[in-house]
């Protein structure tokens, strides 16, 4: 006969933690905490296999298959807890719940309290010595049992639910406002009135009999892996719906019999530092739930932390022991027992644990253990001290640290105590993390202007371009109403490690007010706000901000994981100072550097106008060589931040209109400089102008279409890396073509890039060696990958436009419909954040197989967003690329992750 | 030893027809015209392996190799001709011409006369008895030797030749203005002057030994395959460098030695009617350039040609007679002759034929003999005639015809008369053949009320929208300043069968002042003008229009091609004037109907601005119904029109943006019609317009997003047909959804598709079949195609949209890099008219497969532009579609091409 049902309790298991697709997570970890002998209340579990045998056969054969196998499990519980299923006396009263392979919050049903009766309840009231807590548990559970198993909860979450009408009804009849202001009579009023409910809208009694109860809640448990949330749940987490969930039948216990009961959660370190003291929070005389309700407040567990605690609320030492005595002073003993507990989980799972225990009467029983969940710096804290205590080894210890939870220790962070207070006037989207506090400027030049004499200054835009990126560097923040995660405020932000919030829909900007109104509130210039770029809050006025500390175990951490990664970690850098905060971070090279971002500032974007402006190729020429020797100098500093590492350098990629002005106001201001008609200008903006420039005449297009502008940066390039060769630097040039689609493009570049560094070599009778490789960006050049690689001598996949490509999602537009794809879970994820490797991901592996088919030695990067993305850089480590390459404040991050791709690959 | 050369002449030759790879095709022609006895003037070709020797092993080393076969060569041809190298009696005078595989027209050199020299001249004179004739071939060989043999050609074919400058000296001095104005002395002084010219430029005497010359005339020959014209040309058509030209070195003939020689060109059938009668041109005593040069009015060969002729050019038959004699007249006996020539040739290649002829001295020689250029018409009738004299079989006689040549069939064109005396004052692109001539109007609207009152128009926009598509309708064609082949108002057009130019970029169109300026002329509204659409053409004025005549050859080709066709071909069509028309010429159903064109009409607009002004989803319904009747009706026609035929419905496809007015005025209408302020219009159009709108909020992500919409269009679809069912009428609706990028997007679409059908068929009482299926434009689509098949029931290729993405090409704006990259060579063609099956095809392969690889009976069809261009239809038959679908006017040409596919693959 196949066993179906596994018992626990006393010390022993059936199951263990290894069990967990059979008996689920929670009753796996019910066995094995009777195995290494903590106590936990007597149940069993109901495998898995039921549960699909359930959904294909139905209730009834079901039962007939493990009606045996549950009674005994039921008197497997019975002898244990010397209790007895419906007895008057001694009722055994038991908790039937839901208990997945994965976990799954929420999206099943549980039953608690299940055995009473006007029998058992009896008991209960007996042996509680609370006849209130009796009849109170007794008519949560006909509510419960009602509305779960017996279907009475309203479809539409907001109708209101039968049994709460009858309280409403009940308690205005005696006209209280509170559940605890009923009395005992209005309780067992209550249970009648919602029998009657129940047999007038079932056509049936309420069962009285604990085993019809029992097989009603198994029968419902199993039933809600079908229900609708669960099976959206499912889909959005990719869980198999033939997985099934087990069922947790278990003896229940009170915390609230008495004051020598209790209730509490605690951890084995310190969730939000990882400091490696035992803490946690209880009650006494409650149930689990009052704990973290906040009517009462909690006492700390330990006397060091409950010390602690009362300082820090400013509680006298006297009232503290009085009021709020911690459980080391209230129940010596049983906190003994405690810690003995929490030493042996966390021995055990080594791992911080997150402990849910009750103490009735005065016997400790422990409900739940689960690994812990942590700050990122507790993460990084605990896996290197476990490391250093010797219980953890070193791949663990690396795989121990989510990679993306380490961005928490990156960037500047809100004071906690500061935060509270704090007043949220709007939400956005997280675009780039950290915090920052400021006021308010609305454009760009105001942001330097304000900056140059000192004022902290968030600049308010309904969106950014790239004629904003001065201010944008001299504001602590960038908040824009409008753009998405990888709009180009959040791109840059990101870059800079810059707080930002975009996407602030709800605010309304005026320009020319110089306003921003959200929430009926008016803020006008100067005012001051603050931005959580980790929660997207946008916070009304000025709020206290701290540095992040990059503690030793980080460093640690870092370089595990160097010793066990196989790609290396390079960041998109366009600046020495962005260059250099990389290489403290540990890049091992410039994997991308975007030159548009310096023909913004100052005098260049005058010459760049004028190339623009020029009618031809002479005119053009004569623009280009005024900007040469800035680009040179540009280079010269980068190459000099990153002596003796690769530097790859992207040719012009972005349309020339975004280097014209669009306002009346600028337009103006630009025909007075050049000295020309307004009327000129903008019919060369108008002339620029493009349907759908993402998809227009950029990148390599106009390289192949305006030689000369690829001639100047090649020529910038190499005379800088000469320069720096004079003075004893070692600048590694890789010159990267953007937006390649065909083999031709790729060779005419490559022609003109190698033609101009002959000349440049000849003046200057002096060589550098120097790579020419190209993004592969555009969904062509993967597919016809091996005939561009017989040119590339490098790839670097630019995974933002070919996300865009090959979804054919606009990043700056796809804000209208993103959201909803993502919350009707048409999308999982943001695969501008996430690489989505069923789809992009298709042409990224066929793209580095065809070039390394045709060029074996093919060196492959990443340089779009999902360089430093943690799902991604694994991809990326699967696929076999040699590089990935992200922000600067990301480097940590992707370096974590390529180590973990390597272990997890062994 | 290896054959270098082979001979010919006297009705022996060493090649045949079939060695085109060894001889070239003009050597191969040559040969196998000596084997059917054809007179040809005597000559040896040098096969293509030497120009690889040549080009790998340098002249000497060629030289040495062939000298013993070329000078064998040149006796087999002396003995022939009875003429000596060099002599000065009896000269023997040659030409060495290049001749590749496939035809280079001008793309590698020439040398005629060669032989000549200071003794030859005189040889030459005597024969011919024309001194001046003699001399002037001499000067004109010194000329063409210096320039293609010794360099002298400017490279810059903008400088003057040197030999020019010396003969426009010479003409000033002499104080004439016409080279023919030169004396013989005139002549004999520019040949010394000549190789004076070559001396100062080479340092060496001209080469007075002929041998020295031809050795240089071949050399010259070989190495013209590597010069950069040919270089580009071979890039260009794909022809491989090794493949090599030969060289053929012929006997010289000459047509102008007096009265009883002469020379001309003449066809086996008519080139522009395909009639079945001998046609041709031709002068006595002059040279094959005169024919074609205009100088003097070319003679009919034939009698009845020659009456004809005069009849049309007003001359009487005495003078007919007396100045413009037939060949047939002039010479009977060589007449007869060539008449037993042209058919032996016809028979023999059994094509027709296009042949050059020169009489010397009573004798006739064939020079070259090919198959003729022909025009649509002829190529038809000359195929079917040819099937039916049992000349060629079924198979040959679809393939004689070039698919894209039928669309001069199937639109009106000009009366070639006519076209003569047209002022072309513009050129754009040939976006839509035919011919069209109308008045100018610049507005739509007024297009509609000029076109009611009888006027013929011509709408001439800057660039066309959806809201315009009724004024197009009304207009005999249209003109746009901007855009590409496959604008908005070129698809349309085409979609139309309606004459368009587009991109006319001259143009200066002033909506305001109704005006537009061309090369100085201003065109006012209601002026006259003229399309070609076929040439992209704009010309100042009326130009008389014929009608196409679809003769009975075009039906009988058609029942061939579906013979052997295995692929079906569908149309594009969104009314049901399209549907009869593409159903006429054969449409085996609809793979496209768009239904967003729906929306512009009338009243209907109203309802669709009022859905997207809505705040919410109540309010988009009641906009919706109110489209509904208007929506179940257009489809009862289509239906009706294409009963028992399948018609592909795509649901809503273009962003909503598009649906509201961008220019004020309009948008103040809109206004006042919506009784709302404008400034609720600008708002509303504002907050739809989008950075990228071809990636933008549209496709399945409106249905999505909006599933109301879905919901409508699908009732108006399923009651369309039953209301159709219940008149008899066999309607077959297949529902597409557009812009599928996921197959959980599909399975949203569908699921809203199926209840609706459901909740239709039930308050109908009554079902009907129908498929869902979706469109396979987004990269994305293809790569997960087997996912997606698992819910599709049909695919259709969007080949315009997946080509904008794969090439990361916008249409609307690929005009600024586009036609730079032809150019240049980057890409050989528009990837939007031809398509890419390089890469692209990779996608619609992939996506076949796959799709197939989870569905193994899923229907798969095309539906972009591509559908109806011969080369993309082959590649669409080659990876397993089933149908093709393309504008009703293409529907003959991809059922040509599908049939030819066929036949190829067979």
């Amino acid at each position: 006969m196949t066993k179906y049902v596994y018992t626990f309790g006393a010390g022993k298991a059936e199951g263990r933690a290894t069990d967990k697709n059979l008996l689920g997570g929670k009753g796996a970890n019910l066995a094995e905490m009777n195995h290494i002998g903590v106590p936990v209340p007597a149940g069993f579990t109901i495998t898995t296999e039921v549960c699909t045998i359930y959904t294909n056969e139905g209730k009834d054969k079901t039962v007939a298959l493990i009606k045996e196998q549950v009674e005994a499990g039921v008197k497997h519980i019975e002898k244990i807890m010397r209790l007895s299923f419906g007895d008057r006396e001694n009722p055994l009263l038991v908790s039937v719940r839901s208990g997945a392979r994965a976990s799954m919050p929420g999206m099943m049903d549980t039953v608690l309290n299940l055995g009473l009766n006007d029998d058992a309840v009896v008991g209960l009231a007996k042996k509680s010595g609370n006849e209130r807590f009796a009849w109170d548990s007794y008519r949560r559970f006909v509510q419960m049992y009602g509305d779960v198993v017996l279907g009475m909860k309203p479809e539409n979450k907001d109708d209101i639910d039968p049994f709460e009408e009858i309280i409403e009804e009940v308690k205005k009849a005696r006209g209280v406002e509170n559940d605890v202001d009923l009395t005992v009579d209005d309780l067992k009023a209550l249970v009648n009135r919602f029998k009657v409910a129940v047999k007038k809208v079932t056509g049936h009694d309420f069962p009285t009999d604990p085993w019809d109860q029992l097989w009603g809640a198994i029968g419902a448990v199993f039933g809600s892996w079908n229900n609708e949330r669960a099976i959206v749940y499912r889909r959005m987490e990719n869980i198999p719906a033939e997985w099934g969930t087990a069922v947790n039948v278990q003896a229940m216990v009170y915390g609230n019999m008495g004051d020598n009961s209790a209730t509490g959660v605690a951890f084995t370190r310190d969730a939000a530092t990882g400091e490696n003291i035992f803490n946690g929070e209880y009650l006494i005389n409650a149930q689990g739930e009052d704990v973290v309700a906040g009517i009462r407040t909690p006492q700390q567990i330990t006397l060091e932390g409950s010390k602690r605690w009362a300082k820090l609320a400013g509680i006298s030492e006297e009232d503290r022991k009085n009021k709020y005595p911690s459980l080391e002073e209230a129940m010596p003993e049983v906190y003994q027992q405690l810690c003995e507990v929490e030493t042996r989980l966390e021995n055990h799972y080594k791992d911080m644990q997150d402990l849910e225990f009750t103490i009735q009467d005065g016997r400790l029983w422990l409900l739940q253990t689960r690994t812990g969940k942590r700050t990122g710096a507790a993460m990084v804290n605990i896996a290197m001290d476990m490391l250093e205590e010797g219980m953890i080894d070193e791949k663990t210890a690396v795989l121990r640290v989510a990679p993306n939870r380490l961005d928490e220790l990156l960037h500047p962070v809100f004071n906690t105590e500061a935060l509270a207070n704090a007043s949220v006037v709007a939400k956005g989207l997280p675009a780039s993390p950290g915090a920052a506090t400021g006021r308010i400027v609305f454009f760009a030049d105001e942001a330097q202007e304000w900056a140059s004499r000192g004022e902290d200054v968030i600049l308010v835009r309904i969106e950014t371009s790239p004629e904003d990126l001065a201010g944008m560097d001299a504001a602590k923040g960038i908040l824009t109403a409008r753009g998405g995660m990888t709009s180009h405020a959040a791109v840059v932000a990101r870059g800079m490690g810059k707080c930002c919030v975009s996407g602030a829909g709800s605010l309304k900007i005026d320009y020319k007010a110089r306003t921003m109104i959200t929430k009926g509130k008016t803020f006008k210039e100067g005012d001051w706000i603050s931005l959580n770029g980790s929660t997207g809050e946008v916070i009304d006025g000025k709020v206290e901000t701290k540095d992040p500390e990059l503690s030793g175990n980080f460093g640690k951490l870092m370089n595990l994981c160097d010793k066990y990664t196989r790609m290396h970690v390079r960041t998109n850098a366009d600046t020495p100072k962005d260059s250099v905060v990389a290489r403290n971070f540990g890049a091992r090279g410039i994997g991308l550097t975007r030159t548009e971002h310096m023909f913004f500032e100052g005098e260049r974007i005058k010459a760049v106008r004028e190339m623009i402006l020029a009618e031809n190729e002479e005119g053009r020429r004569k623009a280009l060589a005024k900007l040469l020797p800035m680009q040179r100098s540009d280079f010269e500093g980068i190459f000099e931040a990153m002596d003796g590492l690769p530097v790859t350098i992207r040719l012009l990629d972005p349309p020339l209109h975004e280097f014209v002005p669009h306002e009346e106001a600028n337009q103006k201001e630009m025909a007075d400089e050049m000295g020309i008609s307004v009327e000129e200008v903008k019919n060369k903006v108008e002339s620029l102008s493009e349907f759908n420039p993402m998809l227009g005449h950029r990148g390599c297009r106009l390289g192949n279409t305006y030689p000369e502008i690829t001639e100047m940066q090649v020529r910038a390039i190499l005379e800088a890396a000469l320069n720096c060769k004079a003075r004893g630097i070692d600048a590694k040039p890789e010159i990267m073509v953007p937006l390649i689609g065909t083999k031709k493009e790729l060779e005419m570049q490559t022609e003109i890039i190698r033609n101009t560094a002959e000349k440049v070599f000849a003046e200057k009778d002096q060589k550098i060696d120097y790579m020419v490789g190209t993004m592969i960006e555009i969904p062509r050049a993967a597919l016809t990958a091996d005939e561009i690689a017989e040119v590339a001598e490098f790839f670097s996949f630019g995974t933002n436009d070919l996300t865009q490509m090959t979804f054919g999602y606009s990043r700056d537009d796809a804000g209208k419909f993103l959201p909803i794809y993502i919350d009707k879970g048409i999308l999982e994820v943001d695969p501008f954040q996430v690489l989505d490797q069923t789809g992009v991901g298709q042409l990224v592996e066929m793209g580095t197989q065809k070039g390394r088919s045709t060029r074996p030695n093919l060196k492959v990067g990443i340089c779009g967003e999902h360089g430093g993305e943690p799902s991604s850089v694994k991809f990326c480590h699967k696929v076999g690329m040699n590089y990935v390459s992200c922000s600067p404040y990301r480097v940590p991050i992707a370096r974590l992750a390529a180590a973990q791709a390597a272990i997890e690959d062994a």
